[in-house]
């Protein structure tokens, strides 16, 4: 196969996590949310809010993260943050899903692409923090605007959504300061589950 | 309002394009695209496929330009690309809803992002004329992957594919030699109406 072949093939691959479910719904709380339109609604948010950042980013490489981050769940899965039985077995399926989808790309490319992901998902470096901050941002905000139907849905109590997100102010100090109000404007206004 | 609450009110507002129905399928045809998966598959095709632009482009602009350049069809609607009546009164349309969505940020962010969406829309910078390209051959590989159910649902014939996409050439030639392969492979397994 030439280098261009090799692309298509990725890019065409990728089209699957258009049919990828996840656990939160869209803003008007009609239906849920799929990768791709996570995937895209994450690299808008990281294109707005970069600024917020505790550390300066490189706002292309964060982005890029966003876009490339969920590739993995066309072999592994959708893993819902507040399923700890799932998440036991989520590194290992993941990876395996890394190392197939990411080589469907020419060599060079398939190395940053790995290298990007494995990067997101160590959250040791500025970018990968403030990327897995826009993750979790992205999930409460959409929450919020629907009234909480997630949550609701799932059982998912307030301590539980405090302890998945505070993370986010390793990120973003301010994000997280916003997150908090938000969260707990949600609780206030009965979107979260009481026990 | 705060800068911030600015910021998450267009967020929250640019969440509305998951709900703007293109008129191409996605890859196993199953249904029609949305804006939201679409502004995703152009920002990773820029990611991947930025090697070949006619002239050295930044990649964040191109990807940026992916990123937003639907958001003004949350008023303006989605004009299909084949449709010459809707195209007639598409910039105006395109115009009022850009002003008035990319205004909901602070005055800065918003300058920047009307500034980013009129260099797509113009067509006259080496990323606009590559962001053009991606727009284009995003629909041909899905329509291609789809068995052209687009193409044959609107009648669309080959003298206006290819009318319609050789100014994919304008931003890169071997994308357009890439995406002409594509269409006659299309045209000859008989994805294309023959009239």
């Amino acid at each position: 196969m030439e280098r261009i072949d090799k692309q298509m093939a990725f890019i065409l691959e990728a089209d699957k996590i258009k049919n990828i479910a996840r656990r939160n719904h869209i803003s008007d709380g009609s239906r849920t949310e799929n990768d791709a339109e996570h995937s895209w609604y994450f690299a808008l948010m990281a294109l707005v809010l970069s600024e917020y950042a505790n550390e300066k980013v490189d706002a292309l490489k964060v982005i890029s993260m966003g876009l490339i981050h969920d590739i993995v769940e066309i072999d592994a899965g959708d893993t819902f943050i507040y399923d700890d039985k799932a998440k036991e077995s989520q590194k290992e399926r993941e990876e395996k899903a890394a190392e197939r989808i990411y080589n469907i790309l020419p060599e060079d490319q398939a190395r940053e692409m790995l290298a990007l992901w494995k990067e997101f998902e160590s959250c040791i470096t500025p970018e990968s923090r403030f990327a897995r901050s826009i993750d979790r941002i992205a999930a409460v905000i959409l929450n919020h605007a629907s009234d909480g139907k997630t949550w609701m849905q799932h059982g998912v109590t307030l301590d539980k959504i405090m302890a998945v997100n505070e993370r986010i102010g390793n990120g973003s100090g301010e994000l997280w300061e916003y997150t908090k109000r938000l969260i707990n404007d949600a609780f206030e206004k009965g979107m979260i589950p009481r026990k």
